[in-house]
């Protein structure tokens, strides 16, 4: 079996969370085989080495999963993007709505040096929003945004038409 | 150096955070070095082979920094324990109060089956609440809770001591 067909098997749909009308997909059960997480990471990996990426950026905290699993197997950093309030050093903040809400998210002034190339980490890719937010924090740094993988993208939501950095590699496993 | 010293000198200290007179022991530097992290999951790696674990727990959100790793180290599941409301599915919750406020955490009904040994990870052990949650939620899916791993343990704080679950193989790396 092919690692989308896997993924896709894996993934569980929850009707109505976390508000009416909305499928939730659910990736808690990918985790209870590791062996699919290895996969995962092989297949991240495997694109992020044309990309010649410099640090991992995570978003929370789904983003954490995968998002450090896969600095270790690319032998480079980490650095999380986190909501607001719970970072506790100098940070820089970029707003952003979601699926169902709005947010802020927040970045450690120190966690990305001028120039370097990096890799956004998510679950899913639904709006864009997170990923312009998160572009927009690797900006501010004067970091270089070169890609944002997903294991999944919600085709129908268009995050990717909504993306505003047009350079970046956008990358998802399965599309619903 | 050996693991103590190099985790001491990562940690980075802010005073005052989240409120006045707590000192906030920040790990994202940790994650700024990913060889760093590399021995921190073969320091808990090799305690956890010790224990003949099943299944990790991460709680939410620093303990899936490094839960996930150890996990795919160890080549066995992974499932994560949420603040209230994070978690899409048929659930069981349990309630503690923290260094600063109280919280609910969760955990899929479906995360822990019946007998598995279970490694709870965090990144730090201060009063042993969340600990002591993360044990009954354990309990409640008829799991066996026998360790939890921590980066830093707060001594002044008696997390130890406070442990309800005695069998508990606690162990963590650098204490302040």
């Amino acid at each position: 079996m092919d690692l989308q067909t896997k993924l896709r098997k894996a993934v569980r749909d929850i009707n109505d969370f976390p508000v009416k009308g909305i499928i939730f997909r659910d990736i808690t059960p990918v985790l209870q085989d590791i062996s699919l997480v290895n996969e995962i990471i092989e297949c991240f990996a495997q694109r992020a080495e044309e990309e010649k990426i410099d640090k991992i950026v995570g978003i929370e905290a789904r983003g954490f999963l995968i998002g450090v699993p896969l600095a270790i197997k690319l032998n480079i950093p980490f650095a999380p993007i986190r909501k607001k309030g719970k970072l506790p050093s100098k940070k820089v903040e970029a707003a952003y709505n979601l699926e169902y809400g709005s947010a802020i998210v927040e970045i450690h002034e120190d966690a990305i040096k001028k120039g370097e190339r990096i890799l956004i980490i998510d679950d899913l890719l639904a709006t864009g929003g997170t990923v312009n937010a998160a572009n927009e924090l690797i900006g501010k740094l004067e970091g270089v945004a070169v890609g944002a993988f997903f294991l999944i993208e919600l085709e129908g939501m268009h995050g990717r038409d909504s993306i505003k950095n047009k350079d970046l590699d956008v990358f998802s496993i399965i599309k619903y």
